[in-house]
């Protein structure tokens, strides 16, 4: 199916001055601003330095259910990236994507060229993607994007935060600053669950809570940050 | 972290008359092959020709806790791949890296050449992992690898599988035998969800239900299900 009638999609669209190759290239996002995997795939087109539009939908007026959106995109979740007329949904395998179809030297790369590495990274991705569900649960991003109150970890929650401790410490070499050499999209979405406990005052070792910050203040986390009500802490 | 030490992960171990390679390459995957994430990198693994040691752990006896492998598995769940001192975790993670390690022309090539069509692949892969909860409860892999009973679906059952058949409508191209062109992994993953229907007796349009017995003929999934009480319907 083609591109959808874009008009319906467009409400709240941000419209970025490079609009002559942006209009080709638009993700589609919740407009709260919740989503770690909509994170994922901003993050991921500003370290490209891909120009794109943002578009957001009201999932509480539930437009992602409308045909214009929820056909095209497969699956009617956010995110969902439009490429031309080529629609791809799911944050992993559009960070791939991305990495693929705008490719060196006009863009930065951003997955490792070594298999291994690159192994590694989509390992991590799939991992925060299917793991830690009570951290998430009690940690939501609205905690930090949204200043709303948590409150005490049960012990699941608890448990769940441990887990990531205790495997992030793994995940994250000993004196490295990325998961694997340099910034990849892993590292984005490792950050922002570590933030879970480092913007929340929640126990987290000094060395993963370092890379938290350092990562979220990269210039392409700040502008999603400038969009929410984030606070460095 | 180097290979753990192997005699504690090998009571129930398989080996392969090819044990040449094949101790370099070992799958760890749980012992009442209820995963459909060991099946899909047991699949890989099969299609793509390479010699391999399938190893299983009791999960009731917690053998996934023991940090002979929780540690280099990094999250202690199964599947986990080991090559040579080398650990990953996360199936997805591992379909791909093993397709990579082992290049054509020695072995057959699985993810697509194209961008776009790779993407897609990835995005099944993703989907089916992160989204039909639901019907993934209510129609466990015991259903049919063990003959388990079920029971009539929930309402959000129901409406789970209906959205598998009708998202999985659009991921099958009209008259295709598989989702991208040739086998793929995609391909495993969703003919092993739309199982859960088909094999239950459940409504799934014929078009689905064909695919899904194709690719459940083909022989590295004989392979996989000559190990169950799989049964043909």
């Amino acid at each position: 199916m083609p591109g959808a009638p874009s008009g319906a999609l467009r409400p709240r669209a941000t419209r970025r001055d490079d609009a002559g190759m942006a209009d080709d290239l638009v993700l589609y996002g919740n407009d709260t601003l919740s989503s770690p995997y909509v994170f994922s795939v901003f993050v991921t087109l500003e370290e490209k330095k891909v120009p794109f539009r943002f578009e957001t939908l009201s999932l509480s007026k539930k437009e992602h259910e409308r045909p214009a959106y929820a056909v095209p995109s497969y699956t009617g979740r956010v995110p969902a990236l439009r490429h031309g007329d080529f629609w791809l949904a799911e944050s992993s395998a559009i960070d791939e994507y991305v990495d693929e179809a705008f490719p060196p030297p006009a863009h930065p790369r951003l997955y490792p060229e070594d298999v291994r590495e690159r192994a590694r990274v989509r390992m991590i991705q799939a991992f925060l993607r299917s793991d830690l569900l009570a951290l998430r649960h009690e940690r939501s991003t609205a905690s930090f994007f949204e200043q709303e109150p948590v409150k005490p970890f049960t012990p699941e929650g608890k448990a769940s935060a441990e887990r990531l401790v205790r495997i992030a410490s793994r995940f994250l070499p000993e004196g490295a600053s990325f998961v694997a050499g340099r910034f990849t999209p892993a590292d984005a979405d490792l950050a922002l669950m570590l933030q879970r406990l480092v913007a929340n005052a929640d126990p987290c070792p000094d060395r993963l809570a370092q890379y938290a910050r350092a990562v979220f203040a990269r210039p392409s986390v700040r502008k999603w940050l400038s969009r929410t009500k984030w606070k460095d802490r």
